[in-house]
């Protein structure tokens, strides 16, 4: 199995995805833009607007490859002429507030030194935090990662909560979920198992998010549910801005700022010290934006 | 003069201008908050809630001391024990998309080796440029430099072109303005003649930001303008988390992240692919948010 192998497996997946969520919404579809990159590849963008669940959102399949720049080296400690790089990557921004954001990528790298390595994840943001909710997602990703290695589910949920991080805000972006980086072949898994590792948290995804959103998507919200999840948007571009290696990266490497920001939440607002009443529903969340929790046993 | 009256007559810079802004506003009033710094001085924080003419908005005092810490070393070259730093600044969003952002900071900073500098800006964010006005404010400005150094206002004018830039979208933030940095004490101009150059800008921001908005403030404008106006404070959040030097240092520093974001806009908006048809009203902005124009002569 070679990179280019892989790279048309993660163009099914972003197919099948695609597929799968305008079926789940219900109204919209997606739109897509091809794009080249200069120095080599390019890729799939594919843009969801105004459906029924999903307001904005974003799945991108890129393949890209060329010479190692030095902000690669830099950045990312790489030391080799050159690299390919393959992916989907989404983000979800639902029109109702009592319906979380998701996020999801899963990713390949290789580089001319014969290095080569697999990363992703999935973490969910919901602009209020339904614990049983939390738990089921949590044991959606803990079912999927068993069965390659049960190691996985507590080393990536760790990794994620460290990761979905805003220190400045002293918060996690939501209830996590699961992160992992160069992960490599070993005596247990080989390459080919770390890819349906991949594969299998791709086409589970969209079950995951029907799932998380199916029975609060029709749910009437308020003004006061709408200020609360723009604030929470504020809360992710400030995330994705600031704190996420992957846009940063993108956007100091001369990535295609229009895929890269499809990330962005369709409006986002900032309100200086909004705080919640004590007791409120959107208190309660914020107490549950912590590092640590273990919502498998929640 | 030492530190003390360089760090009062901020502190009077601040009343003169929050004073100032009130009445041009008419309607909105600040609210302060007074904070501590863990590890020396602290800050007054005042912010403008929903006024006739600005919507959001914030002058912030603060005067903070203590041992350099290793971000920084690092992140700012410095090389002592302790560092002293006061300074204003201010960002304000105007509720009309017709009336432009405006941005300004002045700044002293202090070494225990014994170093000490002025620091500071002013910038201008037109939602729609009009080039009569974007004159008006760069002669605005090169008035006040003039008075001290006839370099100041080329150097600072290029110095602001680079600095408030977004390389992801090769676009200017706004028209720019002055920036500048690290001046200290020469032949031609002693320490209270930079700090009087401080306050001069201070002093003159007020009446600057209300030639800029006096003719445009109560001119009805549309859905189209809001939109495009929510648009382009998508690229004031950009600017400041991305690429502002000054964001990014307080987040990281351990700063109080409610008073660093008060630059925030109110709201923004994101959307895939925004492009203005030719020839519209946004398409002339945007053919005007490059580096280098010479708004002095234009």
């Amino acid at each position: 199995m070679d990179r280019n192998n892989i790279a048309q497996s993660f163009k099914e997946l972003q197919d099948h995805i695609c597929a799968r969520l305008e079926t789940i919404d219900g109204a919209g579809k997606f739109i897509e833009d091809l794009w080249f990159r200069e120095g080599g590849g390019g890729g799939r963008t594919r843009v969801f607007k105004k459906g029924n669940l999903i307001e904005k959102g974003g799945v991108n399949f890129s393949e890209v490859m060329g010479d190692v720049t030095s902000g690669m080296r830099q950045g990312m400690g790489i030391d080799a002429d050159t690299f390919f790089a393959t992916g989907v990557s989404i983000v979800l921004h639902p029109e109702s507030p009592l319906v979380p954001i998701i996020h999801m990528n899963v990713r390949y790298f290789e580089l001319s030194n014969g290095e080569f390595w697999f990363g992703g994840g999935i973490d969910l943001t919901p602009h209020y935090i339904v614990p049983s909710k939390a738990k089921e997602f949590h044991l959606d990703l803990k079912s999927i990662c068993d069965k390659y290695d049960l190691s996985f589910y507590p080393e990536f949920k760790t990794w994620a909560d460290d990761y979905f991080f805003l220190p400045h805000r002293n918060e996690t972006r939501g209830i996590g979920g699961i992160f992992f980086d160069h992960k490599k072949p070993n005596e247990q898994l080989s390459k080919t198992d770390l890819l349906n590792f991949c594969l299998d948290l791709g086409r589970e995804f969209p079950e995951i998010y029907d799932r998380q959103s199916r029975e609060f998507r029709e749910e009437t919200f308020s003004d006061d549910h709408k200020n609360w999840q723009n604030i929470r948007r504020g809360r992710y571009v400030e995330f994705n801005l600031v704190n996420d290696r992957g846009t940063k990266f993108g956007l100091v490497s001369n990535g295609r700022t229009e895929s890269i920001l499809m990330s962005m939440p369709p409006v986002a607002e900032w309100e200086y010290m909004n705080t919640p009443s004590i007791g409120s529903e959107e208190e309660q969340t914020l107490q549950l934006l912590k590092k640590g929790i273990d919502w498998a046993n929640f």
